[in-house]
């Protein structure tokens, strides 16, 4: 049983948390500095993060050359190449309009090109394109000790199990891979709000040297030993986000909503520790767990979507896609599809109530209301 | 190092978590059957709790007596007692408009009276009251194995360290005393909006029993082997709303609110284990943990209070409490206050910077923006 300690007797503890605020100094095992910076992408996400690790690198070029180069998919934009607005605006006028980039992004269209001699990798792309992409970075060659990075939301699974992008990358290049997920609405970082996110590592001193790339004041970066809890908690709160949005859309209130939120909380943690080993329980009070979950189930794109599915019987996720994202894609309902196939493939449905009420009633017609009959 | 696991090689896991959906079934230890039961307090929590038990007592008479008896603080209404317009109309028209009470609810007005032969005591008062009904219910004299259990939100210290309420109960009747604590907005409760609550014992028998009377397919109660932690989430809560409501006057988004509920809820966290001694880690992710808190820092009083507090310069919390809340009293303010004192009193500050922000913002005067430059 628990007993109230006295306030006088006891020691001052410092109970510092194994992260928390904790900055630390060191670097890559090669001597080869200061080390290049390869940006693989350049969508919305992509550049609110370039003007961020582009302003740190400017200010250690004992670190970091200073020249971040951002790989980006070409495209024309009124009549002119996105990589040379981007060259001579110093603006992604498609996906980050208003926000200038620090000069010291370049863009570069070609891919081998852009990765020639990077001692870091960051991924920032949709999933899908990393099947071609990768094949391409490993012929171009990669310098020794390079290092990855994914701010990749999403899993995966083949018959062996659950397969994270993370691994995907770690397996296609031989390189380590950690991972940066996080409270982070795009534009609110833009804009310079304070926030904080995670970066999940595999290797403390990778985690040491990606945390000098991304920390600032207000985008605090805290390292954590844990990629794959990370990981998973940025692919599985989009899950959660429909389930907080069916909510919305029926009306329900705000013990409702919370009551959802912590069931798929719980579900979330379940899975971690179902189809993972290792996986750390602090890492469900880092920024990529209950607060990136708290954002996305208020305000996400899944949880907007959903509540518009339930209010507008027959719409459906291609046509919100198509028409409220203009032509972004939703996540959580492809998460949503994968982590069904997995735990109906294990048997594991009873374990997973709510994400399996979730499937249904996005995929199968269940009615919205089943989502409090658990 | 974490890793996958094989999805197909690993046996079933049941992995239930330890009370999740457990429903107990036992009794107290008494052998005296019928149980009666004796709710303390009939303000707006109250009788919103009391039209839930009053059912369940309804419907398992070999378990309770189906007279609920509730102690009314006695005032007029209309020139009628407050006791007997509950008594003759079923409906508290001054806390819980709106809303009939079952008939077996029986208002109580004496205090003594009320609480002659009970086997359950439910106190939901406010905290003060406490000082003065207690000893009257010594006095009384309570039947073998009456048990207690507190729906108060608040903390106390004395020289000896943190005083919970639940703990002033206990030491002044000598009897065991859970706590009942969740994301339950009260009005979305009565009107049988689905949500969950957390019962915490210190006795498995005790809270069986107690999921028996306060459970229903709409209002689920788990039950928790911690009360200290179950009880200190619901008063901490308080103050980590203080803090979103002043991040929501200063027009931040979502992922600063998001950052400092997080940092709020590490707070709680540390809070509990500081200062006292076998807390659980679990009892975070409860209803009583991170879904009250996101209610309250979403829907609360404290939260719209902080938030004026901030827009409206000048204004003082006692105004607000008198005009705002029509005379209703914030809870966060108070709490704010007994955590500084012990925090300080502790040469605990640094390990608690949101906390101490949130009380100089509140009560020195402190620029609300120092809440993310901590």
């Amino acid at each position: 049983m628990s007993s109230a300690k006295p306030l006088l007797s006891k020691r001052q503890s410092s109970s510092s948390s194994s992260s928390n605020g904790i900055m630390h100094k060191c670097q890559l095992s090669t001597n080869r500095s200061p080390k290049k910076v390869c940006l693989v992408g350049s969508g919305n996400w992509g550049c609110v993060i370039a003007r961020i690790i582009a302003a740190n690198m400017a200010s250690s070029p004992d670190v970091f050359d200073p020249v971040l180069t951002m790989w980006v998919f070409e495209e024309t934009v009124d009549g002119r190449k996105l990589s040379e607005i981007i060259n001579s605006d110093h603006e992604n006028v498609k996906y980050l309009p208003g926000y200038k980039l620090p000069t010291n992004v370049v863009a570069v269209p070609d891919l081998k090109e852009a990765v020639a001699g990077a001692d870091v990798l960051i991924f920032c792309v949709p999933h899908q394109f990393l099947g071609k992409m990768l094949p391409q970075i490993k012929d171009q060659g990669l310098v020794p000790d390079c290092i990855g990075v994914s701010l990749i939301k999403g899993i995966d699974f083949d018959d062996q199990g659950v397969v994270l992008v993370s691994s995907i990358i770690q397996t296609a290049l031989d390189i380590d891979c950690s991972v940066l997920m996080g409270a982070n609405v795009a534009n609110e970082v833009a804009a310079g709000d304070f926030c904080e996110s995670t970066l999940g590592c595999n290797d403390l001193r990778h985690g040491a040297f990606l945390q000098d790339l991304f920390h600032t004041n207000r985008f605090r970066v805290n390292v954590v030993l844990d990629p794959h809890g990370v990981e998973l908690c940025g692919a599985l709160k989009n899950v959660v986000a429909l389930g907080a949005g069916f909510c919305d859309g029926l009306g329900y209130g705000g013990n409702t909503k919370a009551a959802i939120i912590r069931l798929g909380l719980i579900e979330m943690k379940k899975f971690c520790y179902r189809f993972f080993d290792g996986i750390k329980e602090d890492t469900f009070f880092e920024s990529c767990g209950v607060a990136d979950l708290i954002t996305t189930c208020f305000g996400g794109r899944n949880r907007k979507c959903a509540e518009l599915f339930v209010k507008d019987k027959g719409v459906t996720w291609e046509e919100m896609e198509a028409t409220v994202l203009n032509g972004q894609k939703l996540q959580g309902t492809g998460t949503a599809k994968e982590v069904f196939h997995i735990i109906e493939k294990t048997h594991s449905l009873p374990e997973f109530p709510l994400f399996a009420a979730i499937y249904r009633i996005a995929f199968e017609g269940a009615d919205p209301t089943t989502i409090v009959k658990l």
